[in-house]
């Protein structure tokens, strides 16, 4: 049976990943996606593993029963926790995290060899990032650290200003301080969290720019391409024309359309009405 | 029957409500308290009322089947939406807010009948602290801001220096502005969310020494005595004795016990340990 023609799902517990999905739709902009964002119990990043994985295996299972031919988990606590989980729920379904392909650009990135990872509380303690980087270069040196402000910053859209200069400034400077030996400064700096490529401006300020700063959001839509085109379900041309007027994104969330709409239009970069957004029950 | 040596059930989205805890243990030191934190769904400031309506009635079953006296919604979003559900599920029950004692003490406070109240989204949206003012002095003009972002500031334990300083400019110089005709300006402010007594002292500096700071977790733990005093409810002083050794606290959370304890501990400004948190499904 050809697949190829069914939508991708990318799940994400709120509207963060849509960052995710603005990469997906730029790198593969024949294919259709279904979007679910699991507002009702996010922030994810705050919660346990265990709560993570059940959330993720239903938003799965949710996603699976409309027929899709893919899975990205855009949410990095999701990725981190869950992502065993789910390909052992569903071994026939490619599933891909955020996790891998961040880490792949990150070591490709460094030459020092000490990378900084900033992301929620969830994913930092979860060390999914870390033990993704030792795998793939042994002797890196990795500093993690949680950045729950650019959460809410993101999504205030307080993405510039004074607040988020000094909350950039305060998380940040003692990772990229030039006072430190020259081989502990870290040159490369993995987003590892959905929210935070919409303040890349101020974290540039505060790193220099002589850091690499990965956006996992890109990475990630690249690994997603290389995936399916392994697997053969990359869908034609020519089926994407043969679809018509038939809109290449939908949107699913747990919880409040409305503030969906009105939050996610700024992470997706694209209007979002909240007629768009369906209310699902996981 | 007698209730009055039973415990009184405090309720919250999640560790903000032990502010109010604190609160009630100063004022009412014979009483026993079970507090819930329902952080596995928290924060309840973005959700929905229909799904803050079904949280807090899930979560006054659970603490009605642990036989309390009396439930207080610690809580400003579950008091805002969720009250008059709560009331009629628990006839008997003695059901405290946080809203209504809030809005008395501004009314009492305000010389001009210009009030600012600050709250989270869903708080502010919902309009509860607007009509509960209204209510109390038709005059009245109140002018409600959500500030999101001083929860995460008070989770964070920023709760001063720069980060703190410029987000509490941002949101409240507007709103008490020398500029603003004096009839106009704002002489009360109520502090609509159970986090924020933890960044009064950033919230002064920029409202300055003029006006009227509530603090609704005091008031609604003078609500609360009142109200246990007129229904006969209030625990014996020999009782409180009697029971020994019993801990006059205990703590239920349905998700993520070390944090629960290392974050409420500076909520509830005593420590909380992680053995103390029991977990619970609702």
């Amino acid at each position: 049976v050809d697949h190829s023609a069914r939508a991708i799902a990318v799940f994400d517990s709120g509207v963060g990943g849509l960052t995710v999905l603005a990469a997906l739709c730029a790198e593969l902009p024949h294919e259709q996606f279904v979007y679910l964002g699991d507002t009702a119990r996010l922030p994810y990043g705050t919660k346990s593993d265990e709560s993570v994985v059940r959330y993720a295996l239903q938003a799965a299972a949710a996603l699976v029963e409309r027929e899709v031919k893919a899975l990205v988990v855009a949410c990095n606590t999701a990725s981190a926790a869950a992502l065993p989980a789910l390909r052992q729920r569903y071994p026939q379904l490619p599933v891909i995290g955020v996790v891998e392909p961040g880490a792949d650009a990150a070591v490709a990135a460094s030459r020092s060899g000490c990378i900084a990872v900033i992301g929620t509380e969830a994913t930092v303690r979860g060390g999914a990032y870390q033990r993704a980087i030792g795998q793939r270069r042994p002797d890196a040196r990795v500093n993690a650290v949680a950045c729950q402000l650019f959460v809410a910053l993101a999504e205030e859209g307080w993405t510039s200003g004074a607040v988020a200069r000094s909350t950039a400034q305060r998380y940040l400077a003692p990772l990229f301080s030039p006072d430190a030996p020259s081989a502990m400064a870290a040159d490369t700096l993995v987003l590892g969290c959905t929210h935070f490529p919409t303040l890349q401006a101020v974290i540039r300020e505060v790193v220099g720019e002589h850091v690499t700063i990965v956006d996992s959001a890109i990475t990630t839509a690249r690994a997603a391409r290389a995936l399916l085109a392994a697997r053969e379900l990359l869908r034609p041309k020519e089926a994407a024309g043969a679809a018509g007027h038939a809109s290449p994104l939908s949107f699913l969330a747990t919880d409040g359309a409305a503030r969906f709409a009105s939050i996610g239009t700024r992470f997706l970069g694209r209007r979002i009405s909240a007629d768009e957004v369906e209310l699902i029950d996981l």
